[in-house]
């Protein structure tokens, strides 16, 4: 079964919720009511239910909705059931905070390869990744990585996309502020810090 | 004139747009269609109209809309247009990005301030900011400082948010994967890049 009508912001939601059902399985829980999520995760009740009836009914009245059963669908719906190996092009400060950072694992992600251009950098190993050059970009083809994370100036980022797109990368992350030009049957997710900054205000109460 | 009933993923799209039309004004654009719009932001075309329709017309057929007034008035609406000055506490590797980062100024923030609890590092210059002991995070009120940014570990994020708090920050941007308690009278927005990542292999055409 295919889930093509599932909308962007219920798919931006999924990351989350499944990010909870972990934290409350890992708990030793069962069973979660819309509401007790919806506490952990900062969502509706409401809108917890109309997301999950996209994809089934996992809940049973006055019980919950059964946390192992939804880890499992929501894992299949997003594809990443099966594990994701991800390449890092940049190991400046925003690279390096990437390769430390420990949030990946529980959606099934590995970054399994990191390159620069600095030859200081090279061979360098930084969280137990070692550093390579980025002309090995092409070999992340055959090596099995199938997303690649763009971390360098904002000038270089286009190059970046389509060497990765060369070496047979599907998904683009970019943390370059700029838009990147790739062709259709590649997916790029920009995140630019700043557009989040920017709704900050927007919320906060006056005085 | 008040805009209560903005939805949050129009309000999410607020910001793109604006730093979409900041770099047509900057190319010497006067005006622009919701087509060409589209192209640079990524977003439909009709779906740009139906947000821009919620806070006024801007619109005039066969001309497009008016770059300027809709600078302003986006600005407007987000509370962007009297600058935002901000805090960052924790100048690690994803500090030091955050006050490389050249991203900010399109929407009028600055990062004012920079705080760790590391005695080597405080006294420094980061990108211009000098880093400051955390204890002095309680001088942010009478600074003038109102955003706080958290790019601490984990473990630290909660007690620094109550500092800020304390100090009078209303609207902190959490970097820590974990959930912040703040009283209601205080906007935090949680950006976790595994998220996004995780996102990612849903779109990923198969093969």
């Amino acid at each position: 079964m295919r889930y093509h009508k599932i909308p962007d912001e219920t798919v931006r939601r999924l990351p989350v919720y499944l990010r909870g059902l972990v934290f409350y399985s890992e708990k030793g829980l069962k069973n979660i009511s819309s509401h007790d999520l919806a506490k952990l995760v900062a969502v509706n009740p409401w809108q917890i239910r109309k997301d999950f009836s996209y994809f089934g009914d996992f809940g049973t009245p006055g019980v919950g909705y059964d946390i192992h059963k939804l880890i499992k669908e929501i894992s299949r719906i997003l594809k990443l059931d099966g594990g994701h190996r991800a390449a890092l092009v940049g190991v400046g400060n925003l690279g390096a905070a990437l390769l430390a950072y420990g949030g990946f694992e529980v959606f099934g992600f590995e970054i399994a390869a990191a390159f620069d251009i600095a030859e200081h950098k090279i061979g360098q190993r930084v969280h137990g990744v070692e550093i390579e050059d980025a002309a090995r970009i092409a070999t992340l083809g055959e090596r099995g990585i199938g997303l690649g994370i763009i971390a360098v100036p904002r000038t270089a980022a286009q190059g970046i996309a389509e060497e990765f797109v060369s070496a047979g990368i599907r998904g683009i992350l970019n943390f370059s502020p700029v838009h990147i030009d790739v062709p259709k049957k590649v997916k790029v997710i920009t995140i630019d810090i700043a557009m989040d900054l920017a709704r900050l205000p927007y919320y906060m109460p006056a005085g």
